[in-house]
């Protein structure tokens, strides 16, 4: 073709306009900026006919559901935080991270959304038919629900985001799903649990409730009743379709904005309680007063540049738009910042979509290279004011020794620095 | 279990206070509601306790890229209007269509997008590095962009259905599916046409564009130049990764609100011109002025509910969910009205997400089946102001007898009615 570097030249050339507001383009300057390859329509015809595609064959299973191209290899993968179990060993935990370099738009396409188990990347294989959701505990009538019982209800759809507890960030990861995989977004559909213990009569002395997963650890875990008579959700639907089985299927339980390990997989069972009762999965919340427990359940507001991002490569100097995602348990994305020069100047990037609560959220900013060494950094603020801390920030919070890649022993949602270097690779920032 | 049919008894009773609110349903009520099946809890954890599941095997495969389970078995079919070609059979007009009927949410899972071909189920295998987009025609400087030119550049994601113009019913099709499959919708990522007919210089001269395709038939039709400026995207990204083959993989372009058969797949070359050019695809269109064409390019507001729908079975009087689907070519739907009585009384529905442009819209309407035969309708009106019309009103508008299963002559949007038996058979009420 030949056309490919001539093209980037003319990009590189423009990328000073669109960085400047898309505005300053017009006939006159654009004469100016000509390039080469601008050859007459009929060549780039007779270019065009050579071009005719090899043909994927139509096949039964391809019209009945439909795959992606052979070229495309974006793919998960076994994180280091988890992933000492091989994907056929059982009972070990294990955590599969989603590939956020790849990432377009806000959806994580259910095959690669994160997953995290206790045994390997074994998953229960349940019949829907024999699968009941069991509500007990203090209400004035236990019910169970089957899963056709539950979609005659009346339904909600939200895009939500869930991430662990465990997604944290240090010098030592390379790419953007080491440092930042353990996170997903996708469009939930089910029946508002709030619907379902109206419907058993909840019991006013019902303070806290407990889910249980079809699995041996049970996944169970206290959460405030508060949180079930707001948003929380039994999730039948996910983009479009039923639950994936390494996401719950046939019901997770959605508990927005809280860590990942609330979101009770193949949930069977909810017990309303009057107290706060600790199970396997409160490894992480044993210290804790019931209180600062449930206030401590909340992911907090947290940001990732994912293109350019560790592992990619800048074409030379030009125009890039930096892309990312920011999310919270707070609520919606306010705004998110982004500085292309160590954290000195911050920027207002812009938002892609109307933030969703508790959604992953898009944004972008333009930017324009110059082809000198720097640093890339996002921040981003939810809707009731939370800031995305500084890892300086975080470390002063758990009065720590700082080092720029020290591991935060908690929840970590401080701002991730990208290196940019000269040749245009892109390295992280806290090696 | 011998629950679920106690479970159905409870929901009926229950039904009434649903519908009427979700707020009749208290402790003094709820004891005489109690259900024989509210046994102690240490049974019920002794039932539960038998109900573990065989497991999904972990693999590479499977960590890599999940799959759904093997219970769910939704798929599309190749669809009665275009399907006389078999999957392995070339250059035929082929068309598959989506599961509506399993639908939840507004998303529909990129497996699962409806698909027109011309030639059978092949679709082009494009290497997405050889791949280019030219922009040439009335510009100032005709430009090639890769698919990594076009990543660099300020990217939109946004929801959009597709619909193909030939999306009819009548009394012949006995599902939703078969009725009104030809539409999907899914979230596109990718760069605003404007941003790249700008860098090309568009000359003031230009009032129309053509788009060509990577396939014999180039898929090319005429657009005005005023929508090219406005919403078309190239997209990139479908659903949170690479385009799906089947939907134009690596490059389509969407014109959102149109007509299926402009939004070019496999796109490779974008022509701006000064006159409207007849093509391939303007079988439709031929006896029309480029004016009035471009008018009639525009789907109009349309719905139909997805469930109950033909082909599926009420369990008995009660509570149901009537749950449906709403878009418009002409912007956001702003409401959206179900009738249960065969379309004597409109009722508002429920909008569940807030609308977006050009995209489908779940809606949702609680019901209380009485167990007598009836019909369910439903009717959208759109952010300008148009309203779904009777089949009645189109075969008005046509000027053509009216008869119930008459095929509409052109894009069909008229109200779909299914009727209900007492047995709670959902069939096709246009039969």
């Amino acid at each position: 073709m030949g056309s490919k570097r001539t093209s980037r030249r003319e990009l590189l050339k423009s990328g000073g306009a669109l960085a400047g507001g898309l505005a300053a383009l017009g006939p006159t300057t654009a004469s100016a900026q000509l390039s080469p390859y601008g050859t007459p329509v009929h060549d780039q015809m007779a270019d065009m006919a050579a071009h005719d595609a090899p043909m994927i064959k139509g096949t039964k299973e391809l019209v009945e559901y439909g795959q992606r191209s052979h070229y495309v290899t974006s793919m998960r993968m076994a994180h280091p935080m988890g992933g000492r179990a091989s994907p056929d060993a059982f009972g070990k935990t294990f955590h599969i991270a989603t590939p956020l370099q790849d990432s377009v738009g806000v959806i994580t396409p259910s095959s690669l959304h994160y997953v995290a188990t206790t045994r390997g990347a074994f998953v229960p294989d349940i019949d829907p038919k024999q699968h009941t959701l069991m509500i007990h505990g203090l209400v004035d009538r236990p019910l169970t629900f089957t899963i056709e019982d539950l979609k005659r209800l009346p339904s909600v759809t939200r895009l939500h985001f869930i991430e662990c507890a465990g997604n944290r960030h240090n010098g030592r990861q390379k790419t953007v799903q080491e440092s930042h995989g353990m996170t997903s977004c996708a469009e939930w559909t089910g029946v508002l649990l709030s619907t379902l213990l109206k419907e058993c009569g909840l019991k006013s002395s019902a303070t806290w409730f407990v889910a249980e997963g079809a699995e041996e650890v049970k996944g169970a875990s206290s959460m405030p009743i508060a949180k079930a008579m707001d948003d929380c959700l039994v999730a039948y639907g996910m983009n479009g379709e039923a639950v994936r089985p390494q996401n719950g299927f046939p019901l997770r339980l959605m508990v927005p904005g809280f860590e990942g390990i609330f979101h009770t997989k193949w949930l069977r069972r909810i017990k309303t309680v009057d107290r706060y009762y600790m199970n396997y999965n409160d490894y992480g919340h044993l210290e804790k007063s019931p209180k600062d427990a449930a206030l401590a359940f909340q992911i907090g507001p947290k940001s990732v540049i994912t293109k350019p991002s560790g592992g990619q490569q800048l074409q030379g100097r030009g125009f890039y738009e930096i892309s990312g995602l920011a999310w919270s348990g707070g609520g919606a994305i306010r705004s998110v910042e982004v500085s292309t020069d160590g954290g000195r100047k911050w920027n207002r990037a812009e938002i892609k979509e109307t933030p969703q609560r508790m959604a992953h959220t898009r944004f972008g900013y333009p930017w324009n290279w110059d082809g000198n060494e720097t640093e890339i950094l996002s921040r981003c603020t939810d809707e009731i004011g939370q800031q995305q801390p500084t890892r300086e920030q975080v470390a002063k919070y758990w009065n720590v020794p700082f080092d720029r890649s020290y591991r935060v022993p908690g929840l970590d949602n401080s701002v991730m620095p990208w290196r940019i270097a000269k040749d245009g690779s892109v390295t992280n920032g806290l090696a």
